[in-house]
Order: structure tokens, then C-alpha cells, then sequence
């Protein structure tokens, strides 16, 4: 049952927990094996991730096993329907058309006394995308981790994700990466997956960036491995907040919801709503939707532990709950959205108005779906294009130039206690004269 | 003495070396002290950074002496002296006009049928500055942290820096705090500091990003709070990679392999050149220039142990060299710097020709001085106003584009196995019908 509260009890805590829901006590334990599973990947290469890779996703592969074949490759699109093929397409070109915008550009000013100052972007040499496996299959996420790649102009992107049963990979998603021009794919997932990319193996290509969602374990060990290679986020399971007013359709609230709650079993789904109708209602259709819905026990789950409808006194109210969790994914569901957003300061997406369900998002509607969450989202953005470019600032100074600002280099210089940036600037001016 | 070595050589394998010199076995055990300080501080708030105050910097202070009075911020204009003010506000400026170019904007585009997709950017609420201690004072530190957050709109700013000797901090420190808009200081540094600033104590507020190099404790600590709040890198010890051609003056060059050197025992000097007379006269003019260096020990630590001067055969061979180390400073002291600019791929900041010492950068050219280092400039960029900025994605869709898209979404999540996804569309255009 998913649990009505109201804002006189103690939301704030209640959101903090569910914001902190990965924060566990486990985690250190796991830390230990990620930290085994680098160390080995490290030291032995290919021979370790086969071992873990048998040991953890219980598939037996030879080395040369590792790379999906070209054979492989084009057997996947006699594999995919035809409505898919096209499904992926337009997510590929929508996807495509929203990260070109406004990508970062290089750029030189020049100033006073042939001063030239600027920023000069460059992309990552080579990207390593991480796609979850597992149970499920992602060509979405593929996708979203691939495209922005692409558009950065990396020179290298290569695939990693865990093998199924029988080795193989799910035909969308090899489909979804060729479509997105990706090519070099591996099947191994986990921690492994992480360390072959970071410190490279005779088979897996050392990367310059690792980006992409994965479970504890694969977000254990890009946190262990930044600062050897970049990342884009640590990812923890997917949240929804909705704000609703009356107006909302308690069946689409419900549904959207419950479009949360379906990933995984630890993902968070909250309601913030003005009504108390919409409340019960909400929370009568959960119950209704949930009974015969595919993955029954999971969602329940998310929303016994994780589900949450908070009644608010106003929608001001609710932008500043949203705001103190951060969420992920924020709906709303409101009469008028518009005059809302300047309320909200924290959010790693917004879906505006009645019809705009998340899923438009996650799929197609162009931009990423690799979001912020667990509160990240106060300080961090959706991956993007950006996430796979970096600058050189650009300083050219002219003689002259540096005549003018010795005196203050010197004043700074001796301040810090630096005698050769004074005298790096004094011996070129001397010169001169 | 500063060695010679050719292309022949094992070139790779010593600039990698260089390259991962704080990789070293001590790590571990250091890792292990700064989670004991996380785990005090997050527990027992100012007492424990008062406790880790005294046991690492010798200074025992009380809770209400952690932050820095209104009387010692107006004091320390009357001690520091008028050319330095000046050149504190020069800097100021002039870092200012730099970052104010090309701050990320929000946007949002219009499309057919109604849909509204863009991005919001707003500051992070509250971001803590780290700024290093010890036995040097870095007024111009102060600078490149708190610029970009104050451009970025962050309502509030907080400082950290460790107390020297007396409780006191420098006044340059204060001094160029205070005119770059920060007034909220206190004197706590190393872990404690960081871990103050990730999870707040009962006088030092929690922060959203922690910004600002320190040492291998302070680095460590960002590293593992990393999730809870938002960093800007993993500073490691500072480093200039210098190309330069038979052209060069030999004294400058010395000059500014020095102006690294002393920032740190630990600091790596790099000259690659084509020219061995060049090569020769350098060598000569660092050992010259050392024998009277203010900071002779810890130079020459650094010239002996992570100095190096390599011969080799062309530019664009230097360029490659310099690509694989990927180094936080790279000066071009070459006859066409530009010609070379298109061969570097990965630098955190390129000084071009002969009238470019890397001084001039660090204090007051205006790009930021906070820059990758240890090679994460194959991936990462100078601290900037983005630092302090993230974006929540915009989605608003019709039922009109909601229908046009039912259908692959619907090929999608059957794709991905999520049925409520479907029925967040499907049930919303029904309802039309």
C-alpha cells in the first residue's frame, strides 16, 4: 500500500530516507570485493575478467570470446522487429537533434597589447560506455550513453556489458549501438568491466572515460577507479517526485508511479500533491494497477519501501520538498507548469504539464536519460556531450603585455613566496630593455 | 641535476613514471586516517574537527573561534600593503572578465506540436572553497575558487584554509576573500575540512560541491565524500611540461621549470626540446639559478627526483609526448606556437610563445589556475564557473506529439520490459479518443 502522509508529520526525514535508501551498511563489504576485483583486473588482465566473469555472471568465455564478432553484430538486426528497428531510429535522431544544441565550442578574445585568451575543447580519446545487462535489456540506455559520445567527436568508443545466458548479448541493444555507430563491443559486466576499461587488458582497450548506470558493484568501482580515468556520476537506483494538483488524472499519476517503481525494486516513487482526493485516488489506482502487473513483486516492493504520497499545503510547498530530495525525475502534473519551474532549483529532469509521462523522456524525447540521483542532482546534470569533451585554457601574452602586470605578478609572487614566477616575468622584460 | 635524456631512450615509461608519482603504496594507509576523520566528523561535528585541528595543525581552538570575525576581515586590509591590494584587484578583474565569457545559459527550443525541450541551469546552493595552508599562503587561490562560484550565482560561498601559527590566517588570504565576495571563512583544513563541509557540523554549514586543491589528505577526502556532495577534481602535486625550439632563451626556460619546482618537493618539470645546445644551456642555467634559490631543498627534490629534459626530433613528436602525459601546464616556447596547437589533444592549459611564462597564468591572466594534473587532463578541465552550474533537462510534450510517439515507445519498454511505461502513454491518449 502505498502510504499517505501529511506534511505535518515528519516529511523531511521521511525523504531523507528514501533519498539515502543505498547509503547501507553493506556497502563497505562490497567495497572489499570491488577493490579485490580491480587489483586482480589490474595485475592479470583478460585471465581475471574471464575468471570473474564466470564467477559472477556464470558465463565461461575464451579471450578471444570477449569482442561481439561482426557476425554477431549484423546477425542482431535480422533479430529486431521491424516496429523496434524504427523505434530505435527516431529515438537515435531525436536524441541526436537535442544533444547537437548548444555544445560547447572553442573560442580565442583577443585583447589589449596582442593578448590572446581563450578555451580550445577537445573530446576524450577513447570512451567506455557501461550498459547494464542482467536481467533486462537497455537499447535506450545505449543510446544515451552513445550518441553524446559520438557528437563529442571521440575517437575511440567501445561497449562493455555483462553476457546473458548462453554468452550472448540482446540483439536490440548490439542494434542500438550500431545505430549510434558504436562497434567495438565487449561482453563482460560488473566491477571486471569497470577495471578493463580503466587499466586496459591484452583484449579491452584502456579508456580515457567510463560513463554509464550500473548496480552497486559497477558504481563501487567507478568510484574507486576516478582519478586513474573520468566518469560521468555515481549512479544509485531511479526516483520519480510528482507534484499534482487536482486537476491531474489520478490513473496517469498512479501509472506514472508505478512507471518508476517497475526498474527495480529500490527505486523511489513520491507524490506531493495539494489534494486530497488525488491522494486516495492515486493510491486506490496503485493498488488496482499493481495486481496484475507483469512485474508484481518488484514494483510492489519499491512501493512499500520507497512509495510515498505527501499532502501539501500548496505547490510553493511542494517545489521546496522537491527541491530538499533532488529528485531524479520530476513531474508537473499541474494546471501550470510554467509558473512553477522558477521554484525549482534541483531536478535532473522536468516533465512539464499532463502530458508529458517520464516515459516520453526515457525513450525518445532527445534528452539523456543517464540522470542524477540520491540527492546528486543539487550539484550534477544529465550526461551530455560535455561529459566526454575537455578545454586547454589558450594564454598568449606579448612582451609588452607582460610589462604591465610585473609589478602585481611580483606583489603576488612574493605574497605566495614563489621568487622564480618573479623572476620567470623580470628576466623576460629585462630584456627589452 | 637536471637530466638529459633522448628519444631513444625509454621515454614513455619516465614520463610515466612522473606521471604517477603520488600513485605510491602509502595511499592505502593514509586512506585509512582519513576515513577515521570522515567518520568522527560526521559523527561528533565540531568537536571532532576541533580535536583533528589540534592533533594535525597544533592549534587548539574553541567552537566559537572557528570562523574568522567580522574585525580580523576589516584588519587584514591594513596589514597587507598597497601594491599588493592593487594586485589582488587587478587579478581580481581580470580572472573575473575571463570567466564571465561563455557562461552556460538556459535555454529552451520550440518544436512541432507543442513540444518543449531545453535546459535550466541554476548554481548549486551552497558550495565550500578549500583553500591550502601550511607553510605558504595562496591569496591567488582564493581568487580562481571563489570567482567562478560567485559568477555562478551560488547564494552562499564558504571558505576553508588551515590556522597558522597564533590561530591566524594570512591576511592576503582574507584580503582577496573578501574581494572576491566571500565573508563566511573558517580556519579548518585538511580532512577534517572537507569531511566538515560534506556533512556540517553544528558551526560549518553542509555544502552541495567542495572545490579547491590540498594535499594528499585533503585529496583523499574528496575523493570518498564524493556522492555525498559534488567535487571539482583530484588535485595532485602541480607539473609544466615545456616545449621549446632552438629559438628559446635558455634562462627563461630554467627560469620557469623553477617556478614549478618550488611550488612543491613533489612538483614535475618537463622540457622537451629538439635543439641540444638548448638542452645543454638549461641544464646549466637550472643548477646556476638553484645555488641562491630562496627555497633551495625542496626545488632541487623536485628537479632531482620528477625533472627531466628530453631530446627529441621533431614538434609534433614532442607534441605526441606531450599528449601522453597530458600535463596541467604546457608551454609552447616555439617560433609558431599555433602551428602546434591543432597536435595537442589533451593539456589543462597552454601557454604559447616566448612572452608567456606560466607565472603570468597562475596569478592574473584570467583563466583559472585550479587545472587537472597527474594526467587527468585527458579528461577533465580547469575549474570554472560550470563547476558551480548544473541543468535539469526540460520536457514538455502534447497529446498530439504524445500519440505520435505512442508506438515506439510502446516497441521500446515491450523491448525493455517495463509495461507501465506503455501505459503511461497509452492511457494518456485514449483519453483523447
Amino acid at each position: 500500500m502505498l502510504r499517505i502522509i501529511t506534511q505535518q508529520a515528519d516529511v523531511k526525514a521521511e525523504l531523507q530516507r528514501i533519498c539515502d535508501r543505498t547509503h547501507d551498511e553493506q556497502v563497505l563489504h562490497k567495497e572489499a570485493t570491488v577493490r579485490e576485483v580491480l587489483q586482480a583486473v589490474k595485475r592479470q588482465g583478460d585471465k581475471a575478467v574471464l575468471h570473474y566473469t564466470a564467477e559472477f555472471d556464470n558465463q565461461t568465455l575464451k579471450p578471444e570470446e570477449l569482442r561481439v564478432t561482426g557476425s554477431e553484430l549484423d546477425a542482431a538486426y535480422q533479430q529486431v522487429s521491424k516496429d523496434l528497428l524504427q523505434a530505435i531510429q527516431l529515438a537515435c535522431r531525436q536524441i541526436e537533434a537535442f544533444h547537437r544544441q548548444r555544445v560547447p565550442k572553442s573560442w580565442v578574445h583577443f585583447g589589449d597589447d596582442d593578448v590572446v585568451l581563450g578555451k580550445r575543447y577537445t573530446p576524450v580519446d577513447r570512451a567506455g560506455l557501461y550498459v547494464p545487462g542482467g536481467r533486462a535489456a537497455y537499447p535506450s540506455t545505449v543510446l544515451m550513453n552513445a550518441i553524446p559520445a559520438k557528437i563529442a567527436g571521440v575517437p575511440r568508443v567501445v561497449m562493455v556489458t555483462p553476457p546473458r545466458a548462453g554468452k550472448a548479448i540482446n540483439s536490440a541493444v548490439l542494434v542500438a549501438a550500431q545505430e549510434a555507430g558504436v562497434q567495438e563491443i565487449y561482453r563482460v559486466g560488473g566491477a571486471q568491466a569497470i577495471a578493463a576499461l580503466a587499466y586496459g587488458t591484452e583484449t579491452i582497450p584502456k579508456v580515457d572515460a567510463i560513463v554509464g548506470p550500473g548496480n552497486i558493484y559497477v558504481t563501487l568501482a567507478k568510484k574507486l577507479v576516478y582519478g586513474t580515468v573520468g566518469i560521468d556520476s555515481l549512479a544509485g537506483p531511479s526516483e520519480v517526485l510528482i507534484i499534482a494538483d487536482e486537476n491531474a488524472n489520478p490513473v496517469h499519476v498512479a501509472t506514472d508511479l508505478l512507471a518508476q517503481a517497475e526498474h527495480d525494486p529500490m527505486a523511489a516513487a513520491i507524490l506531493l500533491t495539494t489534494d486530497t482526493a488525488l491522494a486516495k485516488n492515486v493510491q486506490v489506482a496503485v493498488e488496482r494497477q499493481l495486481v496484475d502487473h507483469p512485474r508484481r513483486i518488484d514494483t510492489e516492493k519499491a512501493i512499500a519501501h520507497y512509495g510515498l504520497i505527501v499532502l501539501v499545503e500548496s505547490l510553493e510547498a511542494a517545489a521546496e520538498l522537491s527541491n530538499e530530495f533532488a529528485p531524479e525525475h520530476l513531474e508537473l502534473e499541474i494546471k501550470d507548469p510554467w509558473a512553477l519551474v522558477p521554484h525549482i532549483r534541483h531536478a535532473g529532469a522536468i516533465f512539464l504539464g499532463y502530458s508529458t509521462p517520464q516515459a516520453v523522456g526515457n525513450f525518445l524525447a532527445g534528452p539523456n536519460h543517464i540522470l542524477p540521483t540520491s540527492g546528486a542532482a543539487r550539484y550534477a546534470s544529465a550526461l551530455g556531450v560535455e561529459t566526454f569533451l575537455k578545454h586547454s585554457s589558450i594564454i598568449q601574452y606579448s612582451q609588452t603585455a607582460l610589462q604591465k602586470v610585473a609589478g602585481a605578478i611580483d606583489a603576488l609572487a612574493t605574497a605566495e613566496g614563489l621568487p622564480s614566477h618573479t623572476d620567470s616575468v623580470r628576466r623576460r622584460i629585462q630584456q627589452e630593455e
